[in-house]
């Protein structure tokens, strides 16, 4: 058992499955969750993925070893620095956030000493919300980012790391600014392309629409208060990765006009190579 | 039986599935296969997508009420009109081109009058290729879109119309016009975007990239020869569809420098509205 009670602040589709895997896996005695927003108790009590509700941060917070902060990211920063106010020493915070630099600058310096806190990024979402959809084995063999800056406290980071990797995961390190500009490429900008390509489609089409289509536009079903919240956390990393985008866009469009057959292979090959390097 | 013989010439994922579905159903005493490319004879013989191959056009069409044409879409027409030449009175063509118009326009006018084409294109392509992949069930609810102009013949509509119905497949019928457009938007659109998320990715970020990446970019593995040659032959609707989407983005851009949160939620449920619309 890593800790005795570990508390989550939002049990919906990441802080329920963090609950149902913390549970399976006997790493904590007792999850406590958090209501937050319009989540629904009765359905995360009924699939266990927490023991009880508590109403306050006060309350589900004092008696924890691991608080786990699963809001919205415009919200993480605010309630990591409220719950750290009731945490008992050696309390360990840490969150799920899409973005990373603006949350870990909001709290850092902000906590009591006896706190720490580690910004984590489990790159498990899905255009599913909602902790109907949780699962005990979502994080297994995902990635989870775990931040580290000059000030992060070098212990919490094992011990948050060896939290992810007992719930399955692989975990990989590097800076908050590091991981906003990567996830700006490889998440925030796949969002926005896949929700472009959904609004420019008349619905009177969409049954012309096949499998490529769908699942081209998949994200685009995600919840656009969350990804608004994102967007705007990370707002300079995605609009560089949006221009770099619209440039090969452009590409595209100039070799369409006046282009040859060749530099269209070309260019189709270069975004082909890429997603072969990912495997299917 | 629908047809005694049916030829297919280029057996792939598409053309192999079409003499699989066709005989797992009873549509066909025989199916011929023409080879066109690389494609493996032995899988196709193999698997049983063909009963025999032919070596020349001559041979293959001859007997045969039913010719399909699978060939990459830049071939397509001048296929067509080959095996034309060598077609028994009340032969009737068809092909699976992902593009219509221009493979249409250039058929119309070039055939003797016992022979009938018809346009077809069933949305069942994938980012594979190959007769490894082709399967009987390929067209089940599927759409096949097949395509009516002033001077098709409507007897010989009827008969691809209810050929396809018999694979399993639903039918569409619309001119090469409208096609074009409508697919442009939901086919090669997609196609252009998601090889454009994949080309602007350094492959050091894929170990960062999740579930969301892997489905907006799948299609980006498709074979830059066969789509090159669908965005050429469709060039002026992919553009159009290409200019649309590059000012979606900009608005985005646009909202990201200047505009309020409501704005940026406002474009993200514009996005999700269509693909909710869609369904899983």
């Amino acid at each position: 058992m890593l800790f005795e009670q570990i508390t989550i602040v939002g049990v919906g589709l990441i802080g329920g499955s963090v609950g149902l895997a913390a549970k399976a896996r006997g790493l904590s005695g007792r999850v406590v969750g958090i209501r937050r927003g319009a989540g629904s108790m009765e359905d995360a009590l009924q699939i266990g993925a927490v023991d009880a509700f508590e109403n306050t941060l006060a309350e589900g917070v004092r008696n924890s070893g691991l608080v786990v902060v699963c809001t919205p990211v415009d919200h993480i920063a605010e309630v990591v620095i409220a719950a750290a106010d009731h945490g008992q020493p050696g309390l360990v915070i840490t969150d799920v956030g899409s973005t990373k630099a603006e949350i870990v600058a909001s709290i850092e310096g902000e906590l009591p000493s006896r706190i720490e806190f580690v910004g984590s990024h489990p790159l498990a979402g899905s255009e599913r919300s909602g902790v109907r959809h949780a699962r005990a084995d979502l994080f297994e063999n995902r990635v989870v980012v775990v931040t580290r800056t000059e000030q992060t406290n070098v212990t919490a980071v094992d011990r948050i790391d060896g939290f992810w990797r007992a719930l399955g995961a692989r975990v990989v390190q590097m800076t908050p600014e590091e991981h906003d500009r990567a996830l700006a490429v490889t998440s925030h900008l796949p969002h926005a392309a896949a929700s472009a390509l959904a609004a420019v489609t008349p619905t009177g089409w969409l049954h012309l629409a096949a499998g490529g289509f769908r699942d081209a536009t998949r994200i685009a079903a995600g919840e656009p208060r969350l990804w608004a919240a994102i967007f705007q956390e990370n707002c300079s990393e995605v609009r560089a990765a949006l221009e770099k985008y619209r440039e090969r866009i452009d590409q595209l469009l100039s070799i369409l006009g006046t282009g040859s057959r060749e530099e269209l292979e070309q260019w189709l090959s270069e975004g082909k190579q890429v997603r072969d390097a990912l495997g299917s």
